[in-house]
């Protein structure tokens, strides 16, 4: 891609109001834009990151056996009725709605309702299940205070993933592939190291549901955890009884910030006994679904991915995710033409600055943008039948011959 | 893909209230699911066509410079109260909500307030134009009658582009790559030879738009052409004055109903005037931007097509957004082995009936379902070394040597 057909340019200052470090590079980069506190655009680089976490989101869980599909986020009433989360007493962070034609509508916040009634249609008997299915959906939360750029947010993408298994034990064994997923999507992300699966409360249902927490100065949880990290837990469960059955002692516990960048939660019949979703067994007797839901708010991870690698010059992406590899940056008149035809046979790699900026400012753009490579060709370089390399986050730079440049 | 492996059945009966054709062969057929009247939820196979038509129009509108982007549902109603466009009385299709933190947000119905409130962050100069930015993006429209299944709903995929010129003469040329591009497009989706661009109201602010009309029975509109086609006109500006203009008399031209899969307008300054969206030319004068949009929507073409190509026994995709190319089907032990085969190693193009169900039934299924090939392999079939390949559209059967199979 050539810098020179985007509308986007690189801005000097982020709105005023702004105060996530994430939140600044990613607007003065033209990754988002603002629309208004907790709105954002997804302008042509941060839309290729969000599509490149996705992929590897849908590569991981259809390699466990998921299905995707896509769900309305206008909302019925009537199932969230049946279980109580459509009055705003109970749920707090409903957008709500009226038809022309007479009613009210909800705009989803979450899908466990829609599914669990959509499953009755598909779901009769043993033979039917297990099923996983999954989405890619704009979720609309009526938050009171929107927060940290694109970390909290009122509109925002999620996979929202569901299990349904005729029983606990069933539902167990998903429950770990689903867990390995998680933690093969964390590492391609590039948050493996510093992504805790974190004991945290299971509500009414369950003891504990795990959470997935990534040590994050702007997070707004804090976790606890022991010397070799097989302990991790989330503050909200740091109760005596808790920490007796872990076998643990608060004083052993280290604590830190972090954001949640995912959930996995044994929802047992929560959803499938009010809302009437059942099977029947082999005994030919009818029994509740039991349930399990998955969540991974996409546009959130790319905002804690944002945060956790961003220097002081500005956004760092780790190669898996980043919306181009290289930064192309040419000097003189045989280095741009030399440009010009790499970026012609790379589009989908190169990002090639061949605006009128002076270099200077393209050096500035390139630690800005924050690309994993700036490849910068010059007459220079060009007589020793070279690039000079350049890694964004270890800063190291090299000389590479042309011949073995790969993009 | 195994159908065993998907959670998704074909069912014997359409909701009662569904009266089109495509919308009670693809509730059927599994390719999407009712949640209320105007509202469905898009099952696997349905993603996958769904997705298949994004990447036709994709293709086509980054071949001729356009950029993706995507933009929030919610909407700050600042931009469309200085465009007039908020008020209930001039645009009659909102949904729209509160914010718990104080103050109300609509639900887009169309985007053309925030993006050229968006374009004022990046177009200064004449250097900036032009600029060609378009999203698939749900919109949001609060119709009084949601109609003829997919057709016409409450929630929908649309495809939105939006072109920012510096005068009429640079704008006059992109619309007219533009409705190249909309042609190759509807000739890829198989609707070529039924669509017709077709002269509509312009309202205030230009004499004509263009439509992209695919004849159709169920379709919302009448259009009028003469016998070679060289005149396309809606009814709604079927006048004596633009008779006379277009050289044509009433009774020279047939009529015929009509689905709208597309629409370009030229906007003129209808929005960057009101909203302040202007640059300053080589003279150094400040100047508004001339602006056009460009509509496809995506999850009504698909209707279109399902209503279109569908016969007596089912749907019938055109080979370029089918799901899957072809319908397998394996009739004893040996072709079931290599049917296995076949599909482990093409799952993206085979959906393989590897169902308990009778052929008779898989038959049927192969039918509803509609993919362009049905494949049968037998043990008689492979006594020749062949498989039965059947054109879904046409009928035709014939025995195929496995060595010419090419998936």
């Amino acid at each position: 891609m050539k810098r020179s057909k985007s509308f986007v340019k690189t801005l000097r200052a982020a709105p005023k109001d702004e105060s996530a470090k994430s939140a600044q590079y990613l607007i003065r980069a033209g990754f988002v834009h603002k629309e208004m506190a907790g709105l954002y655009d997804f302008l042509p680089l941060g839309l290729r990151v969000l599509e490149n976490i996705k992929s590897i989101v849908r590569e991981e869980l259809n390699k466990i056996g998921c299905e995707e599909l896509q769900m309305t986020a206008l909302q019925n009433p009537e199932p969230w009725k049946k279980t109580n989360r459509f009055d705003d007493q109970e749920v707090d962070i409903w957008f709500k709605t009226e038809l022309s034609a007479g009613g009210e509508l909800g705009l989803a916040p979450t899908h466990e309702e829609p599914i669990t009634t959509l499953m009755r249609t598909y779901i009769e008997s043993y033979k039917d299940l297990p099923v996983y299915a999954y989405q890619f959906q704009t979720k609309f939360r009526n938050e009171l205070r929107a927060k940290s750029g694109i970390l909290r947010t009122r509109e925002f993408l999620m996979k929202d993933l569901y299990s349904f298994s005729p029983d606990e034990e069933s539902h167990e064994q998903f429950y770990h592939q689903a867990e390995a997923a998680y933690k093969r999507i964390y590492e391609r992300l590039g948050l493996g190291d510093c992504t805790y699966e974190t004991f945290a409360s299971g509500g009414i249902f369950a003891k504990f549901s795990h959470e997935f927490q990534t040590i994050l100065d702007v997070g707004e949880d804090t976790i606890y955890f022991n010397k070799d990290k097989s302990v991790v837990l989330n503050e909200e469960v740091l109760l005596p009884e808790v920490l007796d059955e872990l076998g643990v002692k608060k004083e052993d516990l280290k604590s830190a910030r972090a954001a949640e960048v995912g959930n996995i939660f044994t929802l047992k019949y929560k959803y499938s006994e009010p809302l009437g979703l059942e099977y029947t067994n082999k005994d030919g007797e009818r029994r509740p679904v039991f349930m399990g839901c998955y969540g991974i708010g996409i546009s959130r991870v790319m905002g804690v991915i944002a945060e956790k690698y961003a220097d002081d010059k500005g956004l760092v992406w780790p190669e898996n995710i980043a919306p181009y590899k290289y930064y192309l940056i040419a000097i003189g008149d045989e280095a741009e033409k030399l440009a010009e035809e790499y970026e012609a046979k790379n589009s989908e790699t190169i990002l090639y600055d061949d605006t009128s900026a002076r270099p200077g400012e393209k050096f500035k753009d390139a630690e800005l943008i924050g690309l994993p490579f700036r490849l910068v060709i010059s007459d220079k370089t060009l007589a020793d039948n070279s690039a000079e390399l350049t890694n964004r986050q270890t800063g190291e730079t090299k000389l590479i011959p042309l011949s073995d440049l790969k993009f």
